[in-house]
């Protein structure tokens, strides 16, 4: 069929482009808004249901063990609730034990996946999502567009805001050799909920370090070669809602709220972008020393004043307004052999320093450099 | 199933909350964005196409009949171009008359429809689309969420900006008795094609009463009382492009993709938000008189200082800044039996006036101060 009307147009000369040109990016076709809105997720799961054995599962953030929002999840039938820490970063062999999991326990595969936590839940509820119907281990598909089959129906709900995973396509994950995201248009939640109520409680410097995440991914996003108007239009308004919750005096309510919206513009404004220095360096950082993400990319980020001179100067402000303290010699212990690592895993993330500094990334970047700034950090 | 699974919530006490208090809004799930992306129309549709012959019908803006727009279009087997007027408001009979049409020419449903135009070929394309799969006419699904089946595959291609049609869940019709949307979860777009480069050639006037639909249902929205954090952030952004668009000094270019832009967010800040008095008031100039939407907005807008003040001036300096002069004395020749049927249809709105005015928008708003308004037009 497609050979067909590949050869219909072309003998009717009808003018096309490759679409990889311009990307056809999925939005999340489902979204809840509002204070509360969490209590919806019983309705919404309904019509979801294939039948009473076929389960939800929600993989929920540990932190919320005996609390309230458990009680509150619609665990009916045979679903599960799977508690997970998200200390770490989550892996591709944490995706696979999962997966074998729930490949075992059920005849029947799950009518969906809910996660409920933060960036690390958001993406191990979307790779078990992909990996439920594709075959192999998580690690064969870190990278561009090489997940062949739909996903299980997945929903995100975040309870922290700034790493815009609820609404991103990629799924960013630990693996045997690399740390990178499985990026493809099965990876996006078939449904949202936006709920900013369930960011209280979230300790201060967990809030600081993964607002900063938004903060840092705008002003990479903004300031690279990518940029479109399309996500250019949603990095500035992201860009000023951080400004307003990380610089401004405005009321706590009004805070969780304008920083859930920041981080769904951050992550849209990737839409046609990408990340840009302080993440490559940052997924080094994570490769070699588990640094969570978050932090991370303000441990480097502190540094980057010569790709980002204005960001890295609100990023101080910001700091000092939060009383935040970053950690210091987190790389002065490292071997030869580590540091090495953490600067091929950097330089080896090419879209970003393209996006970072065009083409000729390379005439500007070099290992010493790298290996200067980790120095620092 | 479903009352299986509602009696399980209900023995463990799971607290739920009905999903009409929080609307799960449905977004456009694929988007393409770009300068030049309209060539991706053929690469987009290839998957959609069922067989060779459940053709594509595009329904198309007349005013590019015999332009190179027609010739990009990838029209292959038994494909049609219906070329469409855009002269008048659509409506409810144009819709049942396209569908009768389509399917007396074709065995089978077509695989898609394609709207390409303003907010007229829009929602046309998508009043078609709902219509190929639901029952009788189109007018007895004006209102809210009274379409029951799927539609047809739809793809939006916007030509002009500014009514957010491309984005929103509604489709307005003018009906046999009302002009009102056909407001469901089944109305929005599968598919999107932005090409900012499709709108270059739009009359002055034209590109001047869509841009300001996009500008006055800003101004509504974000003085609503429906407004929440989620379509506050998106009216805000489409605010400040239309500003930059009407009152700065910037690039044709540039201007064409920002006002594409501001037209994307507007539509999504109606998600969780309503129109206003100018929308009430114009949808009674439109069905009395025919006027078209963006300019009756225009006419109501400029006499609403009481209601929206800051907005009606920034208006009067789009105007002045853009030369363009308002018709008068529109309704000076009007019939007692006019103007009544304009006041009722205006005074039917209500969830506009509630959005605009509060729970007792009734002890503000009489027949008497709207018949004052409609006089000065």
């Amino acid at each position: 069929m497609n050979m067909q009307a590949n050869k219909e147009m072309a003998k009717k000369n009808i003018p096309t482009k490759a679409s990889e040109e311009f990307r056809n990016f999925p939005m999340v076709p489902r979204v809840v808004y509002g204070i509360g809105s969490f209590s919806t997720l019983g309705d919404i799961l309904m019509p979801k249901r294939k039948h009473s054995e076929a389960p939800m599962i929600y993989l929920v953030d540990d932190v919320f063990e005996n609390t309230e929002i458990i009680n509150r999840i619609p665990s009916i039938f045979c679903d599960q609730i799977i508690l997970i820490s998200a200390d770490e970063e989550p892996k591709t062999e944490q995706v696979d034990a999962l997966v074998n999991m729930i490949r075992e326990t059920y005849t029947e595969l799950p009518s969906g996946i809910i996660g409920i936590g933060g960036g690390t839940l958001l993406d191990l509820a979307k790779a078990v999502a992909i990996m439920l119907t594709n075959n192999g281990s998580a690690s064969e598909y870190q990278g561009w567009d090489l997940v062949n089959k739909k996903s299980i129906y997945h929903v995100g709900i975040p309870t922290i805001s700034g790493t815009g995973a609820e609404v991103s396509r990629t799924t960013v994950l630990m693996g045997p050799e690399k740390k990178l995201g499985i990026n493809s248009d099965y990876t996006t939640f078939d449904q949202v909920i936006l709920d900013p109520d369930l960011t209280i409680g979230v300790p201060k410097e967990q809030w600081f370090y993964t607002g900063m995440d938004c903060f840092i991914h705008c002003v990479e996003s903004l300031n690279g070669t990518f940029l479109n108007a399309f996500s250019k239009s949603y990095g500035e308004k992201s860009l000023e809602l951080c400004k307003e919750v990380f610089l401004e005096d405005i009321e706590e309510s009004d805070s969780r709220e304008k920083l859930m919206m920041a981080s769904w513009h951050g992550g849209m404004s990737i839409a046609y972008s990408q990340v840009g220095v302080a993440h490559a360096m940052s997924y080094g950082l994570g490769y070699v020393l588990g640094v969570k993400h978050g932090i991370g990319n303000c441990l480097v980020f502190q540094f980057l004043e010569e790709f980002y001179p204005e960001g890295v100067q609100l990023f101080n402000l910001m700091l000092e307004k939060h009383n935040i303290i970053l950690p210091k010699g987190v790389c002065s212990n490292l071997s030869d052999n580590e540091m090495n690592t953490m600067i091929t895993v950097a330089m080896g993330m090419e879209p970003l320093w393209e996006n970072a500094l065009g083409e000729q990334w390379k005439s500007i970047i070099s290992p010493k450099k790298l290996k200067a700034i980790y120095q620092k950090i």
